[in-house]
Formats: structure tokens, C-alpha cells, sequence
């Protein structure tokens, strides 16, 4: 019995390595890595919600255009006070810069030199960002060292999720003004997102109100822990709810899906 | 609403982190951490193999123990001809040494600086094995240098789930004998404890019947590629179902509960 | 003849050291580490730009303060295409995350290890952020494992001097509106406070007007090269001048002053 | 307005990456990368003297050669008892192997890249040697395996000023006999060229007379710190003053620039 | 006065290097490399036990085979409770992984990047095997890279001389019954191997007689110091003699010695 | 049977653990670390000359002085042409600086960390020192963070043996006036050790005379390679003879002897 490419799941590791094989041969092939982090989310979100969210919108996108999607990176560049509360607290287990440059840049450069066309790294932590473009500018280097990759020249996208949400989606779910991805950790945003992928894995019953984080136009380290709240949420999720979360959801998968399409030229 | 630790979650990243925090707070904790592979397990077996069994493994012990489950680690060291069919073969991508160490360092010493008593890596890749041993040795230095962990003296127990297999259990599973773990690549044991575990990923329809590969006594590099069987398997998953994994996996979380429990003391 | 810390350089490396001694011997000593890039900035500036004008600013807030200023970063994390251009351009020449990395880790160790009890690391190359986080963090835990540092506990302040450009002086410098800090290379910030500062290092007459860069959502590798604008500018200096910049300059470092005798209380 | 080479800074970081592309184009391109160290020179010379002295000496030779001037690196390996009084002492921040290494095969490979012909390390610190002498080799075969560099076959020389002190020179500046270069630190050539280029640095009424250091055949460490004169210095800078040091920098600059000249076959 | 081969040193430290590059140049050279440890070996057998016995072995399968031998790895991986006794033995100084790794990845690359043709990696100390096969890898891609190595593809084989003893072999050394490598550290195999090849370095008086160490299923870091016997051995050397040594000796490098010239197609 | 302290190998490799043990215990252990290269020697001289006479030498004081000599580093830095003739030349199988640090530091740290008080690594060839002091400083950290070493506070000493060459003896030997260490590579001063100590591995039918090498003040990379002589020595062995070895074995150990007793107390 043959199979088409539909039929076939869209996370490579539950796929067999011979259709795998087939699927980059017929050329254009598209693989997407998530990549996330372990990471404390407050008291209300758990702890993998940065792998989970990647990793979702990733299948999703994937499902939209074809690609398939890479087994995330399940933690991530350390959390960092003025985007994610800070790296002393409970519950955020972290890889330094040379672990995760590493991990990634192996990850990337064995999918290229297997002759995978087009990778898309799809961030879903914000600490990890520059780390991840350095892996894939050395490896992309190591491919060229070794003479590799498949016929066509490979590429390596970058991107976080966030980035993809419109003006209007802004307008949408954030009614009083939006207040800044910088203190989006635990927030409405990755609510709301929860809300609608993920619901069992949210209790708003714990969920706690209370001002956004103040912090200062620098980073200090070590940190001065009191400047995060308590919760370790840089703002409260007041006013997340599921539908917030499918908008989100939809319109960013359907234009990150629509970049993709026009960049890589894939159907 | 309190909850009890019997209906939280077995998986960390599953849980909040202030939830997390109080467990450890509480003594005596213990995270399991599995480590896999992303590599070729033949036609019948998806590639993420080697993680969902030592995941699942992971969690089945977890929950005989009080012990919670980390992210797996979902890529390994590179694969061996001798061991898993090689490096060069479609379908496995790989860390090398040094960033599996690098990687695995950063999440131990992450845990048991936070306070996490005992670790538990629980191998499902053969290849990884030293590798972890040297970032277990290096993450305890670590936490030794930062002055580190909690109050008890941390261990790191590092484990690969089929030394665990039973004498008995062998007996049954290979009634003609027992061909060796170092041709247990994409065979009878995977084989099997797929098809109890995770049925829907296996397709026995695309096994192929082959002999076991003959490898010899040294590893060559670049390796001789026609020493591996076409299928990437180094022996074929004949005689496969999923009584025998249920068998493997019943002996192998219920010994291996019992030799966690008598060596760290846990209930 | 003694003499006072004001007739003193600002500059560490125009002192003697044991100047330098008796001056962290009587404690509350705050040293600025100014880190640039060797980067092109279009044809109109020279490459030095960041290292000239993070050092500048940092001369001028140490003089504010009573802090020293050390040697700055001359090279730079690799020019990024949406935020400098791209690391392929004629008159870049970058370092490697692990190149920055370990450069700054040890310089910011060695001034905490010698009793220095504040650092303030200031920034002025976008790329570099992160990994000079890395680096304070990874001093820091340089320094504790030493058994080190003066008798204060140290802190490392870390910031980019554009984080501190107000509102008010925002609306001056960008009549028609602000473009955003991202297009911000060898455009008006850095050109108009170049004029005030170096002017004998800009050629307005080289300059060359064009429509700010319109790039994607995503990072991509290798570069689409034609997706940089030719002069290598992200926007246009066109109407820059010496009193923005001296506006510019003179806002920010009050600023930047006034926030680091807040947070280090120093007069 | 078109210019010449002539008329352009010698300094990299003072000229704009337009007009460097097009000096790079007309082929033969050498550039001259200065390395000193941020290191202690007793009570009498400023902290940055060995980059001082050697981007000085560096953009005299470019002058007469027609080379230009990569900014300095600005730390140096640490410092070692027998040649720079030791890395303990107050004053001296450097760079382990590792970072100096990294941070010089960045930059060499990055003009080797660009087709710089000929890349000359010149260094003022002596500890620097062999770790720049590594970064070289690495740079070297990083541009190759990259399929590098400009047309010709590039070329990296790496030299010590000192070492082109004539005999001569050394009997005048010396007539005392020459001690000998281990023991130069903070002693006569240093303090005569700082009194000749830049006098406004160097504090002769804090200069102390004191016996040459007498230390063993071995390098001890931790180092036994009485066996460092006081001052830090490894001879006392007596009789030094400018008209030697004008002596040293003329002859030292036209010899080297002659080698150069000879070596590279540049006008 | 020409020599031959057969009358030239088979340790190339001995051999004068025009010597060595006629050899290379004649087409075919195989060069093994011994890989030991610096490890207690209880109180009958020296620290230098694993590099002297797969040094002389090497020398004999270069006798029968026309291959050279390179200075042994005097220095091993860290010593693991389960195979060796434990890292944390008196007697017992250890490489990391990086260290282990990088040295043989330049000595590796290194032969080969002359034209060495075969390198055969001959390991006497069970924990380093899995960091010599990652150096091998790494060495091979490094002269991919660098455009290299001679004529023919070369190869790299890896094993551990215990590998090679055959059953019939072992039934004559343990006639109560094989216990298992695993438990091999200063027993029977070591201790007779060394009474038949280094009798001078063994002192049979001192032997202590215990029974063999039951360690568990898993490692444990930080080790249980009292599960290693207080010999330092794992299974006592009862038993041993210098005929079982010949008796190994001979049979083992007769194979390694068989296989390598079908495996190189050497004489 | 007990024995003493003098009865016991020299050599530690010879030595069995508890032994060791034991001389450590009893307080002011000296380990002397020979560090040596693989390196070309010209025709007349074998490959492994450095390491055989940094070892026969550390054998030699050993003997005077109580210490004991551990395995040697057989492998060294790269080969630099104005001391070794070059990297280039077959026969010389080098490490690169992070191979030799890495292994260097392990077994310094190893030694320390188990109460050996002394640490001297006696060197051999030129191009090693540097590395072998940023292995000591870094080796010295690493035990001082793991809260470390033995009572006594640890020490590190780092020579090359041909510093303790005294002006009396370099008058014997080079009676024509002695040209200097620098091209002293596979010359009179290596010949003559090897004659005396090594006569069956010098082969001076072999040897060839020519001129003193005649290299210019700077490295250049690569080699110009015409610029080493043909036999790949320096300067020629001519004159060289075993009572000249003697000479400076005698003089040099006697010497060396001497400093150490002088400096590290013991008898």
C-alpha cells in the first residue's frame, strides 16, 4: 500500500526514515524546528509552554504548506529578568549559549547536509533568538565545509511567532492597548494561546491579577529578584480566554504559512 | 482548591512551576530524565523511537516512584554502524559529543541547583551513554563550584532501560535465543515495545525479514555502508507483537521502580 | 603630589595602575566597558562607528559619575542583515558568539575579581546584546567560584545607549515620525551623533538618499543580498545634523547617568 | 570627489567600508592588526601602554608602506611573572588562551575573507606570542575551508616590535649593556617611546629606581608574589627619556617597514 | 646505506622522519595508535597497565602486519566505578571528554592529513572508546575539509583488544566460567597478560584475593566510594599466570592482526 | 615485604597505586610531567627525540631528588618554523593549542587534586610552554574551585631544560660561540643528549651538514617552505658527540636538581 504525502504525519519522528528519505528526494523539501524552552510560566501556565506553543503553531504551518516539523528544543537560552522574570526561579531549567548553539547547529546542519532544502526555525522563547541565528550561520558553514547539502542551495528561516501578529490581531486581543512583548511572559498572550491548544494543561483558578512588571532600561545581573512579581509573570493574564487564542492562533499560522509559501516558493 | 502530588501531572512540563517548587521544597525529589534519539529504526518504526520508549518508560516509572519526568532529550549521539546502522543513513541527525554533553550538563546541573535530590537518566540510545556519564560528572562539579543544590548531597543515577530486561523475560521474548544488544537496532525489542506502546506508529505491513547484520569486531570509519542491512535494521523484527512488549515493559518499569526505591530511599 | 580622581583620565587605559588601586580601594568603584563593531555603515560613516560612539558616550557618563571607562569591544557580533546590513558586506568584520563571549567573560571576571564592585556594560552594536549577557552572567559565576570579588557584592548593568533616547527627544530628531530602532543603521541616530562628535569622520557628501530597507518578518541564511540596500544603510541619513546629535547625546547621557547613580547609588 | 589612497586615514575604523572595498579591489591589500594588553607598567606609565605602543608603531609602518590599521586588540593573555610581573597584580585584566585565540582567528580570517592579501599581527605584549601565532594557523584554515579568501594566496606575518631593535639601537639606548628583553617591562624602551609619543601619559616624578627583578629559570605558579618589584615593573625605568625613545621608534618603524616591503613585495 | 622496512624501528618515535615519509610515500601505510589510561590497577599491577598492554600489542600486530606504531594516549577517560574502580581512586588521573577527544582528533588527523592511509586505534582502556570514535569522526571531516589526506580514501578502525579473545581462549584462561568484561579490571586478563609481557612491573605477593564487586544495573555519581572492592580491583587476579598471558597474547594479536590485513588488504 | 621509598620505580606508570598512594600520604610529593613533541628531527635524529629527553632528564632529577616522573605528553604544539623548521614537514604530528591545554590541565588538576604538592612540568619543546602555562593557571583554578588539592598549598613549576644549560657548558660545547636557541632544532645540543643518553637511535652516517638556517624576524603563515633546509633541522649536528651529551646531562640535571631541592624544600 502506497501513501501520500497527506497522509503521512507531520512530526518526522513519528514517520519512518524510508518515507522520510523519499519525501527529500522528490526535491523542495521543508523541514520546521520548534524551539521553546523549560521555563516557569507563573502559577497558572505549566512549564513546557514555550515548546508546546512552537511546536503546535509549527504542525499547524507545516499542515498549511507541506513542511514537516523537526522534534522541538525542549529548553532553551537562560530566562532573562526584563522578558521571562529571570533565571533564579523555580521551574527554569536552562541551557547556556554554548549548549544550545550547539544543539541547534548539529540539529540544522544534519537535516541540510541530508539534502532537507529549506529549514525554519520557529522560536516560541525570546532568549533563544540569537543564539539560534548563530547555529544556523555556523551551520550552514559546516555544510559548505563539507562539500554539502542536497542539489538545491539550502536555506535556514528565522523567525518568532510573535512577530506574525498583525496590527489588527493586536487591536483584537489587547483592547486596552498593548502593552509590549517585552512583558508578554505569562500574559495574555501565551493565555489566550493555551486557552485554545492546550486547555487542560491551564488553571485560571490559580491565575493571579496584579500590575505589570516596572523594570529599567538595562539588565542587571544578578538580578534583584523582587523586581519580578511574585508570580513570576511579567504581566497578568487578565482577560485571556480561548477565543483570544484561536484569533491568534489562526492568523499568525495563516500568514506565517503565507511567508513561507512566497519566500520558498513551496505550494 | 489544594491538590495532592498523585493528581499532578508525571511530566514536568506538563506542571506549573509553583506547584514544582513546592515538591521540591517538600525533600526528597527526584526527576527522571529520558534521553533519546532522533535516527532511522528501519521501515516499520518511526524515528523518534528511541525517545518515546524512554519517555514512556520514564513516565511508567515515575509513577510507581513519586518521581517526576523531564523532556526528553529527543536528539543523541551519533548513531554507530555496530549499534544503529550508522551516522551516514537518511533519516538520523545527530549531536555530537560535545554539544550532547553540553546539553545534557546544562539540565542536570539546572535541576539539582535548584534543589532536585536525585536524578535519574534514563538512556534509550545506545550510543549515548558515555556522553551522558560525562555531563552527569561535569554538572556535579558545577553545582560543587557554584557552591550549590539543596541540603542532602545530590546523586545523578545513569541507566539504559534494557539492562533492566530480566534473564527470564529474555527467554520469553527471544525463544531461540538471544541474539545480543548490539543488534537490537529496529528488532524484536523496539518492535515490540512499540507495538504495545505506540501501536499507531508502527506499520508491520513494511517490516522486512532479513538475517542479522555481521558486523565486525572493530568500528570503521567512514563506515562500509553495504555492512548494513538495506532496511537500517541490524536484525529484523520477526516474531514482533505487543504481548512481548507489554511483557518487556511491565518487567522492565517494575525492576527498575524497585532498584530506584531501594537506592534512594523513596517510597 | 596627590591627586584627586577628578584630575584623573576617564579614560583606565591613560592611568597607571597603581592609581587605579587606591582608586578601587576605596570602594564603590563603577567601571563602563564600552563594546562597538567593525562594521560598515554605508558610505558616509566610517566603520568604526560603534566602538567610537559607545566609547564616547561612556567617557561622557563616567564623567557625570565618577566611573573609569576600559578599553571598548572593537569587534562585534556578526552584522545581522535586518538590523546592520548583513555579515556579508565589504568593511565587516565580526566574532563568532563564542568569540565575544569568552572576550568579555574574561575582562568582566578580571575587573570583578580586583574588587571592582560595579560594571556597566554599554552597548553599541544591536547584535551584541545577547552574547555580552552571557558573558556577565558566565563572570559572574567565574568570580563566585573563585571565591571572589572585592567585599561588595558586584553587579554588571548591561545596556544599549539607544534604550535611553526619550520620548521627547524621539519626536525632535524624527520629525515625520520614528522608523523603528531596527532600521536604525547609518541612519540618522548614528550619522547625526556622529556630526556632533566626530565630524571630521563623516562625509555628508557621500551620503545617499534612498527608501529605508523594507525587510521580511523572518531572518534569513545566507542573506538575500539584494534585500540590503546598496549603500549598506538601512535607512537614509537624509536629514541628519550636529544638533540633533548633540541633542541626542547630551539627553542620553544625563539619562543614563541619573539611572546608574539610582541604581548604584553612587553620587 | 574622488581621493586617493594617500589621503585616507590609515585607520580602518576612520574610513568608510565604500572606500575600503575599492582598496581592497585594486589587489596587494595589507592590513596591520596591533595587539597589546590592558596590563599594569608600574606607577609611572598608563595601564594601556603595550596597545599604545603598538598601534603607534603600527600606523608608522603602514604610513610607509601604504598598509592600513585594524583597531587593536586591546587585551592581552595574561600576564606572566618573568615578562610582565604576573597576572595578579592590580591592573592587569586579561584574556585566558581560549578568548585571545578566538578573538584573533575572528578577525584574521574575517580580512582574509575579504581578499586582504597579506594580514601583519604586530604585537607589544609579549605573552601574546604563541596564542596569536595559533590564531593564525586556525584562521588560515578556516578561510580554506571555506573555499576562501581573494585571488592571491594570502599571507598572515606575526612579529614583536622588539625584536627589530637594532644592535645599535640597543648600545644607545642601553650603554649601560642591554639587561636583556625578558626584564624590559615598564623599563627603559617602554618608558623612552611613551616619553616620545605620548609623553602627556607618562609620570616620570612617580618613577621609582630599583634594582632589576632577579627571578628563577622557571615559571612558578601561584606566583610568589614578593618576587615582583613593588613598583611592577621588571627594571626601573632609569635614564629613559624621548630622544631614545624617538631613536627606538624611527629605527624599529624603518626597519620593519622595510621587511615589509621586501617580504611582500609592496611598494 | 639503504634499509628495509622490516629492519626499520616499528615504533615510529624511533624512526627519523625521512624514513617515515619514504614509507608513506611507498603507498598503503598503516600506523596504529594505542590508546591506554593512567589508572590503579589495584596493589599487584602498575598505573600504567592499559597503555603498556595495548602499546605491546600494537607492536606485535605491527610485527605481523608491516604497520608502524604511534606513541600511545598515556592518559584515559575518567575511570568509571563500573569498569575501573571509580574515578575518585589515588593512582587514577583522567582526561574529560574534551581533552580525550581533542588530542586524538589532532593526532588522527594529523597521520592522515600525510598520507597515512589506515590508522588502526588500538584501546586498552574500556571507558575511552566512545570518545575515541567521536575523535576519529571528527578528525575525518577535518581532512574532508581541509581538502586532504593522500591518495586513497583513508580509514580509521577502532577496537579494543578484548575483543579479539575467543571463546576457545577464554575457556582456557577461566576455567570456572567467564565472569565478564565488565568486572576485567586487575583481574585474571590484565594480571597474566602483564606476567607474560612486563613480569618485572607485577608483584604477585601484594595480590589480594576478594570476590568479585556486585555493582548495580546503573551508575551512580557521586560514587558510592565502599562498592568498589578496597583493592581497587574489580574481580580479584587469582589465577593468573604468565602461560594464560602468552596464551592471550598470542591468540589476540594473531587474530587483530588476520582481520586487519583482510579489512586493509595488506600484506 | 616493605619497601622504601627508593627501592620504588621512578617512573609512576611503574609504580602500582597503593604505593602511590602512600608516598603521597606521607606529605611533599614532587610529580615532574615531561612534555615533549612528535616531531621531525632531520635524518639523523628519530621522531620521538623531545619527549625521550624530557623524560630521560625528569628520570634523572627524579633520581636526585625524591620526585617521581609521570607518563609524558608525546604529542606537542605545532611546529613553528623559525624553531621546529614547521608544521608542514612529515613527521610532525602535532596538537593544536585546545588539544594541548585540555590534556595538559586534566592531569595537572588530576595530580593536585589527589594531595601531590608539586607539580613540574619539565619541558622539552620550544613550543609547548605557553600552553603549558595556561594549562597550570587554569588546572590551579579548577582545583581551587572544586576546594581543593592537599594541605599544603599546591605549586606549579614550568621550565624547558635547555634553561638551565650553563654558560660554562654552552662554552664546551659549541666552542666556535653558540648560535643560539632558537635554531637549536635536531642541532649539536639534541644530537649530543641523543648520543649519550639514546646512541641506538641517532644514525649520524645520516646526519648532513649545511649551513645554520637563516630565517627572518617574523612568522609567516603559511611557510614559505624553502626557507627551512632540506634535512629539516636548524642548524647541523656537526661537532655533536656523546662526551658533549654528557656534559650537559650531567650539568643540566645536576642544576636542575639543585633549583628544585632550593625551591620547594625538599631534601
Amino acid at each position: 500500500m502506497s501513501d501520500t504525502a497527506a497522509q503521512q504525519p507531520v512530526r518526522l519522528a513519528h514517520l519512518d526514515a524510508h518515507r522520510y528519505r523519499d519525501w527529500v528526494a522528490r526535491g523542495g523539501a521543508t523541514v520546521i524546528v520548534p524551539a521553546g524552552a523549560f521555563e516557569q510560566h507563573g502559577p497558572h501556565l505549566p512549564m513546557g509552554t514555550d515548546a508546546l506553543l512552537s511546536t503546535t503553531i509549527a504542525e499547524a504551518v507545516a499542515g498549511r504548506t507541506g513542511a514537516k516539523v523537526a522534534e522541538p528544543f525542549a529548553y532553551g537560552y537562560k530566562s532573562q529578568q526584563k522578558s521571562g522574570g529571570g533565571d533564579h526561579l523555580p521551574g527554569t531549567i536552562s541551557l547556556d549559549a554554548a549548549a544550545l548553539i550547539a544543539q541547534a547547529r548539529c540539529v540544522l546542519a544534519g537535516f541540510l547536509s541530508q539534502g532537507v532544502e529549506n529549514l525554519v526555525v520557529l522560536n516560541g522563547h525570546f532568549e533563544n533568538y540569537q543564539f539560534l541565528y548563530e547555529a544556523a550561520d555556523l551551520a550552514l558553514g559546516d555544510v559548505r565545509a563539507a562539500g554539502g547539502g542536497g542539489g538545491a542551495a539550502p536555506s535556514v528561516l528565522l523567525l518568532s511567532y510573535w512577530d506574525f501578529v498583525s496590527e489588527e490581531t493586536l487591536a483584537e486581543v489587547y483592547p486596552g492597548g498593548f502593552p509590549g512583548w517585552d512583558i508578554e511572559h505569562g500574559g495574555v498572550l501565551e493565555t489566550s494561546l493555551m486557552l485554545h491548544l492546550r486547555p487542560e494543561l491551564v488553571d485560571m483558578e490559580r491565575a493571579v491579577s496584579h500590575p505589570a512588571a516596572s523594570l529599567p532600561r538595562f539588565d542587571r545581573l544578578p538580578v534583584v529578584a523582587e523586581r519580578t512579581p511574585e508570580t513570576g509573570c511579567l504581566s497578568a493574564p487578565d482577560g485571556s480566554d480561548a477565543r483570544k487564542g484561536e484569533l491568534l492562533f489562526e492568523q499568525v499560522t495563516e500568514d506565517l504559512a503565507t511567508d513561507l509559501r512566497r519566500e520558498l516558493g513551496t505550494s
